[in-house]
């Protein structure tokens, strides 16, 4: 019943599965399809059934290719501090292939934004569409990458909305390294910040000599906050 | 003439481009086109030429949308110690974006490599047709990250050969945190590694709780790798 543990069967199970209702776990056809025929899951393979509320059950195939309970629902720890990764929109950019890679690392929220220098905006019934496709590639990678928290997967919404948030950084050539005092981090379009919204105030961190592409740099510093937080690598010494 | 000054002049440029001759330094007709067209550059923009070697000398546009070299070159130091990321072939699995990314990122050796799992084969013509895919792949992201070093891309091998690299880890969940002391880092197919895979040798490093995409893996390992090796993180301290 212990937070590892619970990470343990999570990690070990052949699958992983967010149901509505963890006191009667059941399976939509989406997912049934997926466990049964995809994955190839045959009765009494280990599946565990989360609520993506932290919240985790440990079950197995049944017969009839459903749900069977084998155990009680254990509450995993909420990873701390929570980490933010913003992403600005942009013109051929891969805003599926960003919030697959935040939520199989592990980032607890996920914002697109508009910048200034964004080429594309989402709007109205467009923001919706594109909203509710996020939504499932989130779904889809927490539970490819067993967490017991789906992320946060906000609206598209503005610069200054994200630059606000308390903790928040900016990506930039020659800015300080990532750090957990800074867990939430704005990455801005291909074309760079404008000089209005670097003066706005949030400081920069960087990622070192290289130009990255916004998606990279996105997955970069998130696979570094996420390292600093599981104590991968510790805070660079300050030179 | 100094080392930092021409990483800035490389991340300061419009553009990078690689040529054969830094001497005279002429555009094929593909990066012509890249520069002219697709990033609209017109004469008078900087433009860094490097040999993939380490060499960068700066140039701008001329009137004919040719390079005209306006300084000598530079050699840029090469990073240490080198980073090698090898990734196993499956199915389904993205090379390109892999390829991409790492090289983006500044890793200086890919390996292509069959693993007991990997479903997929790379073989004669068809070997040759994915290794210089790979290629133009690396070049381009190299230019696009502004690299004084292409990435050395080296042809599909068996898992033997990775596993002799010298400083040879396995991705595992599980084990010790990435390190500079490893600086060669195999990412298994997707199914994992066979039980004599493991056996064989390589110590395991392991990238925290989530359970990743072989890719997303490569990416993270890349990053934390350079970003020990770029001072923006250090070591984990041994708990």
């Amino acid at each position: 019943m212990s937070t590892a543990r619970s990470v343990d069967d999570l990690a070990d199970a052949d699958a992983h599965v967010f149901v509505p209702d963890l006191d009667v776990p059941r399976l939509d056809e989406g997912d049934r399809h997926h466990l049964v025929r995809v994955l190839r899951l045959r009765p009494g393979q280990a599946v565990t059934a989360g609520d993506g509320q932290g919240r985790v059950r440990p079950c197995r195939i049944g017969a009839d290719g459903g749900l069977e309970p084998c155990g009680e629902a254990v509450e995993v720890a909420v990873p701390q501090p929570a980490l933010t990764v913003a992403v600005a929109l942009t013109k051929g950019a891969r805003p599926e292939l960003a919030v697959q890679k935040l939520t199989e690392l592990g980032v607890d929220r996920i914002v697109p934004f508009v910048a200034e220098r964004s080429v594309v905006r989402w709007e109205g019934e467009r923001a919706g569409h594109h909203h509710r496709r996020l939504l499932r590639v989130a779904r889809e990678a927490a539970m490819q990458s067993r967490r017991a928290y789906l992320p946060r997967l906000d609206e598209v919404c503005d610069f200054t909305t994200v630059a606000a948030l308390p903790g928040a950084a900016l990506c930039q050539r020659g800015g300080r390294p990532p750090s957990l005092a800074e867990p939430v981090v704005l990455v801005g379009p291909e074309g760079g910040w404008t000089a209005a919204e670097l003066a706005a105030g949030p400081p920069a961190v960087g990622l070192g000599p290289q130009v990255l592409r916004a998606e990279t740099a996105a997955v970069a510093v998130a696979a570094l906050l996420v390292g600093l937080r599981a104590g991968m690598v510790a805070p660079a010494v300050r030179r």
